[in-house]
């Protein structure tokens, strides 16, 4: 076809990014930039309000003195902190992770999810993904031309009406079932789970996995907050070896030692499939970021011994209750976290002003939107809007939600709670 | 087709990661780490054998003491980095940048060279790419689904007898054209030139750029080692208002601050090209690494008022000279750089043994290999063999050379010199 010849489209992009539609980290931290209260509160993206560990930085800081952490890193990553994630993880994994072929640095967990995908997707498979997604699987997926198959996470039934158990958001395995095809090649799932804060239960993990090995799907299990769990965690990779065969699990040093701008995670698993990652993420950035890879490495020798794990789980568990008062206070449910750092309130029973001045970008979106517009410039508090993360036909689930992330100092997370006690006004209890 | 369905070829590789040849950094680190003669000197891959400049590391810890340094970067880039560059560059360009819309922050110059190919080439679109080429060319330009097309830099015609410039290997602007289809996209411009040492003359740039006007290609022009020219250094993008309509700029912090490992990039262009590079960055990398970034930044604020980018040029200059007197007392002829830290050794002269004992790995290679694997082994200096960077058709251009990297200490540049008169014996001057 003559139209897609190229010299007659110097100047037109690629499908794969044309789609300009504004992302919801954009209209949320601009509403934020423009609220009449000053400064806000920022509990939408889920960056940390405070630094790393002293012991993580002053590691950095002695890697940078290292003319070897200043220069290319080996593609796989550098050895001391395959070395030290093949420590930490051996014990969970309940077998000795060879350093060398189980375990490849990437770019982030983000940059890692999309190495796999381009490790294994070719034009026209289908991957499952799970209602509500993080918003990056999508376009990680349809990159390398994989096709995404949406299948929805169950809100509790009674969720608008009363606080439950994250654990109430559930998956309908037959319907799961329903959704695989014979083009369907990865599966991800994310545990502890953002938005929603569900950590997978043994028993669904086993059901999942059971299904993949059944139709030969490579499992993607984004394990991104696993160490922020406050129920037994479990890991996919572990329930059978014909499940581990399959299954690829990310972590993030990022939302291990609170650095998301750090920028390095990995991905654990066999040989048969880390080979093929670690060849698809030197072909996106070559390597990753030296000085803060050994950094990373010294935390993982050093955080155990610290009680730094402990400490974590215990001082976001005592955020997350310290903010989740504020809704017991107005009588606003939420799905209590299991694991992670955000928390999905409803707030269903908020009545938004009939005459309210929303803009244009914002009134052809969900309610949610409207609801996170409106905390913005009335209240002074951003959180995330989670139809963004849902398929159109399955927005309505989420449409009276929002997200918020508690990882905030605690004198933030109070501040919060008074502005968000200014909602009282706004609540109907009918 | 049955064999394409996804649940039969559960564990296979995507095609795009499953050439597994092995490649030419790990043949090289291979056979130096298994060398007798150790430690090894590497002048292979072009890392810094010396740390950055102490501005610039204390920038980096400086970075690491604040909480928002730590966290996400915006997509971008940090505001600082952006400014800074836009106040170093707006001069070489001879207008104002503006760093919220020309400028966009990538994960070092690699993954910034694969978004703007991800930004702009879809399935069947060609890039041109001349020989030889850096080798992660191919890769990015072949993961959107583009297709390359080479053009020979032919190189000087008595190159294996006399020493001459890096500006004798010279482009057939005929050829050139002629490479030129309906389906050409984009054009890879490397200058200075990696491996050649090249700087591309402004009538060379002009000659190409006019045609990319003339048939509508975009010009990503790949200038990381802008700051390491010993000849007149001319920027493609300045040479006409329609040329810069056309042209990506690309720059790199890790080359320009001897920090191969931060994976700091950036490229540079009209907005029309480089809103669709930063939306296929979100989309591979999210954000790139926040603390040095804000390193980088302080680097760009400080590096001319303390007089670095003239040191850097002089030193590495000075290098160069240092290290190829021992080329020219063996009577070996190279190219002289015009810029970057890379030589190119013509090593004709040289007599391997006939009954050598190379690995099979090597002997299927160009003799260029065996000459690596020779002076590892026997020598115990490391170089890489430049028919990497070339088609199997035009590898016979570079099988007598070697690719020399002179960033490294003087005392180490001295080592290899004094290894390398161990040639002296295998040189034939008939």
């Amino acid at each position: 076809m003559a139209s897609n010849v190229a010299a007659e489209r110097p100047l037109r992009p690629a499908k794969r990014v044309s789609g300009q539609r504004q992302d919801v980290w954009s209209i949320v931290n601009e509403a934020a930039a423009a609220s009449p209260v000053q400064p806000i509160v920022n509990m939408g993206q889920g960056f940390f309000g405070y630094n790393p560990p002293p012991f993580v930085i002053d590691a950095a800081r002695e890697a940078l003195d290292k003319v070897e952490c200043n220069q290319y890193s080996p593609t796989r990553g550098r050895p001391r902190l395959k070395k030290a994630l093949a420590d930490a993880y051996s014990p969970f994994f309940g077998k000795k992770l060879d350093p060398d072929t189980e375990i490849t640095i990437t770019t982030g967990a983000n940059e890692g999810m999309l190495s796999a995908f381009m490790g294994f997707i070719e034009e026209g498979d289908e991957v499952i993904v799970f209602e509500p997604f993080f918003d990056q699987y999508l376009s990680n997926i349809e990159m390398p031309g994989g096709k995404v198959v949406y299948v929805p996470l169950h809100p509790p039934p009674n969720g608008a009406f009363e606080t439950s158990s994250a654990s109430e958001w559930k998956v309908d395995m037959k319907e799961l079932e329903r959704a695989i095809t014979p083009q369907t090649r990865m599966i991800v799932i994310n545990t502890p789970h953002n938005p929603i804060g569900k950590v997978f239960s043994r028993d669904e993990l086993l059901a999942i996995g059971d299904l993949c090995v059944k139709h030969n799907i490579i499992i993607l299990s984004d394990e991104v907050y696993d160490r922020l769990y406050y129920v037994p965690f479990t890991r996919i990779a572990t329930l059978s070896p014909e499940i581990a065969r399959l299954t690829l699990t990310v972590g993030s040093a990022g939302k291990n030692f609170y650095a998301t701008g750090w920028r390095v995670g990995w991905l654990i698993g066999p040989e048969h499939l880390i080979t093929y990652v670690s060849a698809a993420h030197t072909r996106i950035c070559y390597s990753s970021v030296s000085p803060l890879q050994e950094a990373a490495a010294v935390g993982f020798e050093k955080a155990e011994e610290m009680g730094f794990w402990d400490e974590s789980k215990k001082d976001m568990l005592s955020k997350m209750k310290r903010f989740n008062e504020v809704w017991d206070e107005l009588g606003l449910p939420y799905s209590e976290p299991e694991g992670g750092y955000f928390v999905l309130v409803n707030l269903k029973k908020v009545r938004l002003p009939d005459d309210y001045d929303f803009p244009p970008h914002v009134v052809e979106r969900p309610r949610d939107f409207k609801l996170s517009w409106f905390l913005i410039k009335e209240v002074g508090v951003a959180a995330i809007p989670p139809t963004e993360f849902y398929t159109p036909e399955n927005a309505h689930i989420a449409e009276n939600y929002l997200r918020f992330a508690v990882c905030k100092n605690d004198d933030v997370l109070e501040t919060a709670k008074e502005r968000l006690r200014g909602l009282k006004k706004y609540i109907a209890d009918d």
